[in-house]
Order: structure tokens, then sequence, then C-alpha cells
């Protein structure tokens, strides 16, 4: 079948079948025998694990979505070194969750996508990436029961757009701002209690929406631990605080701020403030990458 | 005495005489009756000082430098909550290190320099500040041995320059910008240890070196407690965070963050990364008071 202009996709009858042409990449290669999950892990942004549905929906592919918020706020509890709580993540998810999936299912492959940075900073020492295992001498067949496959793994952000835009996919899926894979866990500086991952989701909804019109490498907010003083309705008010960090970049090895108009600014700690409850101060993120890192935690 | 043009002043034998028109208002009122102490508490910027006793030596007013580092530090060591630390120094300064300066001179009375913003953010129960007393029912000459005299506490930061210069002061020494009482243990979150606040001392030398030209009404660093993930030779540096505020203000009561144009926040980060051990990331604020405060801590 030869490639239509998109108009002629994007109503009726042939809509779907275009979209088959668009699969992805695993689906592509494995077609019925791929179970496809979603693991609501309760660290994933406002409405995330619908529109992750939604986007597959919409290729045809059924995603299933395993509830295992309790497994990770387990595992997180009382965790507040950045290593040890992206530890945490990688056994919840792999050991315990992972495990239980591929025991239930009798599967004997994962296949994930992890890319080169991951392998790249964890080897190096700077970030140890939760999905990142024979690099670092583990044998997953051996630790969780299972062997993974990483077809994306000699690519990084910028291969990976190239493939989803070559393999047909919709601009709005290879174009998502990068997220880490301890999603809002690697948010908040400190432990990930519900209530904090809770705060800065509602952060996470404000600076999306102000700063998906730039076109920033990524955007994120940040929730700090340090409390500082503020004052709501004329009262001393102990309260949190906000880091904003919108990143210049082309494959996140480097990485300046973004140059945001200061009326820009004014607003993300405005709408913060009014619509993140326990907010006092908002600060913007001025440093480059390296020294910095992308994420905080 | 006539007042004559400044340029009469400014070189040969008048400038003696002129500089004592413009002596201090308790030098003014009290003459030799006023003994003058600096208390070195550890806690001031780099030369400060040495900076306040030539400023008063020109103005032919000798200054005795106290020094109380010891006794500060070991108050403020373990204490981490703003208003324990507030306290913290209250009673460094005014039972410990006054109390023995009393004792051994015979004073019977403090004169300070308490402005009206001190007592409403400390009755209002937003920032304990650590000069105030009498409106919290505190007797000072109960508690501490002497009586506290207080010939500014009806005006704000504007009228205390409006009176500065009324003295015909140097407008050097009337317009510095506002700087707390608990000094830079009121820009560190957390600890104020000796090393911590070497630190932010490092990343002030930059603030005030890149700042003092805009017409700011304040402008400061911050050390956070918070560690974030950095690197440094393509390795992991588990990192600290200077948080810089530069403030629009007439009286401190409400602030808007400075406009300040993006090569000067890049030069910020870039100049406080190089010149400051240990610090990874910078961000600078961008919400108004209120909510926030002026100070951090």
């Amino acid at each position: 079948m030869g490639i239509k202009p998109l108009s002629e996709y994007t109503r009726g009858q042939n809509w779907r079948r275009r979209r088959r042409t668009g699969r992805p990449l695993g689906h592509r290669a494995l077609g019925n025998r791929l179970k496809t999950v979603f693991i609501e892990n309760g660290l994933m942004r406002a409405g995330e694990p619908d529109q992750v549905v939604g986007f597959f929906r919409d290729l045809g592919v059924t995603v299933e979505v395993v509830d295992a918020k309790k497994e990770f706020f387990s595992a997180l509890k009382g965790v507040t070194d950045p290593e040890e709580k992206r530890e945490a993540i990688t056994q919840a998810f792999y050991k315990t969750v992972f495990g239980r999936i591929v025991r239930d299912s009798g599967a004997k492959h994962l296949l994930q996508g992890t890319i080169l940075t991951d392998v790249d900073e964890t080897v190096a020492g700077i970030k140890r990436q939760h999905n990142v295992f024979e690099q670092l001498g583990i044998d997953p067949k051996e630790t969780f029961g299972y062997q993974i496959i990483e077809p994306l793994i000699q690519l990084r952000k910028d291969g990976v757009r190239a493939t989803g835009k070559a393999l047909g996919l919709p601009a709005t899926l290879f174009e998502r701002i990068p997220f880490p894979g301890p999603a809002l866990a690697a948010r908040v500086i400190g432990e990930a209690t519900p209530d904090r991952i809770e705060t800065v989701r509602k952060a996470t909804v404000v600076v999306e929406r102000l700063l998906e019109t730039t076109d920033a490498f990524q955007y994120m907010g940040i929730l700090h631990e340090d409390r500082v003083t503020g004052m709501r309705d004329g009262k001393r008010d102990f309260g949190q605080q906000i880091e904003v960090r919108c990143w210049e970049s082309v494959d996140a090895r480097i990485a300046t701020p973004t140059q945001l108009p200061f009326e820009m600014l004014e607003k993300l700690a405005a709408d913060i403030i009014s619509e993140v409850p326990g907010i006092v101060s908002v600060t913007y993120n001025i440093a480059t990458k390296p020294p910095s890192t992308i994420e905080a935690v």
C-alpha cells in the first residue's frame, strides 16, 4: 500500500488502515505475541495512564493498566537518597510488579525502551537509571526471571524521534517531552510520599500547560524538601518551594536553561502559587548541564 | 557652621570638620558617653567587620570589634528550624555577648537600630526579628540586665534613608542594601555551621559584585539544604544549590523579583558555580512577596 497524503486518512474508513502502517516497533515485529502493559505506579502525571492508553488505542493496540500504586509507595516509604530511591523503584518495577506479571502470563521476555543516554549516565556513575542492567553486570534472567529486549539501546533521544517519524507514528507520540523512568519520584527532593507526589503533580500541570508552546527540549517542576518562610493572610506560612527547569538541548548530554521572557516566569510563579496548596516560593533554574543534570534527583 | 558644597570638604583640612557635621544619630546625641561595638559573630559578609570599622573611622567614631564567633556558632550548633535559629541568635546576642559587655563596661543602656518593619513582622507572627522585645512583652532590663533605646523604631527603611540623608551621612552608608539581623545565618536553610556560612559568604561576594550596579532594593544568595544531582569531570557530584533573590521594593512590605536580563542570570550561575566549591545548581527566585518573604529563613 502506498503512502497517501495524511488528510486522506484523517477521517472515515481509511483512518484505521493508516494507523496500522504506523504501528509501534514492538507490535510491528511481534504482532499478537506482544502483551502491552502500563504500570500505574502512582507516580505518573495527571491523566497520564488514560492518555497513554488512548494513544495506543488510536494505534490499534490494547494496553492493560496494572495498578501497582501500593507496591511503589510501600517501596519508597522512608527513602530520601536519590540513588536509593532509584534502586527502590527498580526493585518494585522489575522484581515485584513485572516478576508477578511474568509469572502470571508465562512471558519470557520484557521489551522496553532503554536508550543509550540511560546506559552512558549509569555506567559513568552519574545517575543510576532504573532500566539499565547488563551493562552493570546484572543478568535480568537470573535476577528477575526473564530476559530483556531493548531495540532502541543504540539511540539517543534524537535518534528515537527519527525512528518514530520513520515508523509513521503520530508526532504527538515521539515529540513528547522526555519524562524520567522514576517518573514524579524524580521530581521530589526527599521522600516520595503520596501527598508530596500529588503536590508536584499539580505543579507539573501548570508547568506543562504554560511551557508546551515553547520549543524547549524539556521542562519540569521540582518539589524541594527545604522549607522556606512565607506569609499568607498576613500570617507566617512556613511553606514549600517549587523549582521550575526548562532546558534547551539536542540529546540531553549538554543543556542550557531556556531564556524564557520574564512575563512567563512571573506567570509560572503566580499560577503555581495559586493552584498548588502549600507552595509559597518558586524559583527558575539558571545553571547549565554540566555541572547540573537535567533532573534534580 | 554653614553647610558648604561637598567638594570643598572632600580634600584638605576641612574634611574632618565636614565629617563631624555628619555624625551618626547616637554620637550626635550622646558624644563620648556612647561606646560603639561591632559584634564579630562569624556570620557577617566577606570583609564586613573591617568595612564597618572603616565607615565609622571616616566619621570620627572609634568602633571596638568584639570577637564572639565561638559563642554564636556554639549557640547555632544543631539548630535547623528558622525560628529556633533566630531565638538562638537573640540569646547569644543579647544575653551572652551584650550581657558580658554591659557587665564589663558598667553600661546601663543598649542603643540599637530596630525599625518599624521588624516590629510589624514580629508582632504579626510572620518572622520573629531578633531585636524586638517590648512589643512581645519581654522586659530587656529584667531579661538581659540593661534597657534598650531605639531611636528609629517609628521608621521603615525609606524613613531611615531620609534620616541618614538629613544627618549628612555619606550615601554609601544609608544606601547600603538591607542585611538581616541574623546575618548569613538567615541565608542558609538548615544548620548554620562555619563551613556552610563560608559557602554562602562566597556566593554573597558574587551576587553583590554582579548586582550592585542594579537599582534593586535588595539581593542575596541563599544556600539550600537540599542536595541535587550534578556532574563534574564526567562523574556524579551530589552537590548543593544556591538560590539568588533580587527584589524591587520601597519598604520591604511588598516586593517583586527584579527582571534581570538573562545574560546576567547566566553570569550569576556561571560565576557562583566556578567560585563557590560544592555548588552544582543555581536558581533565581520568581515569586513575589507575599506569599514569599524577602529572606528565606
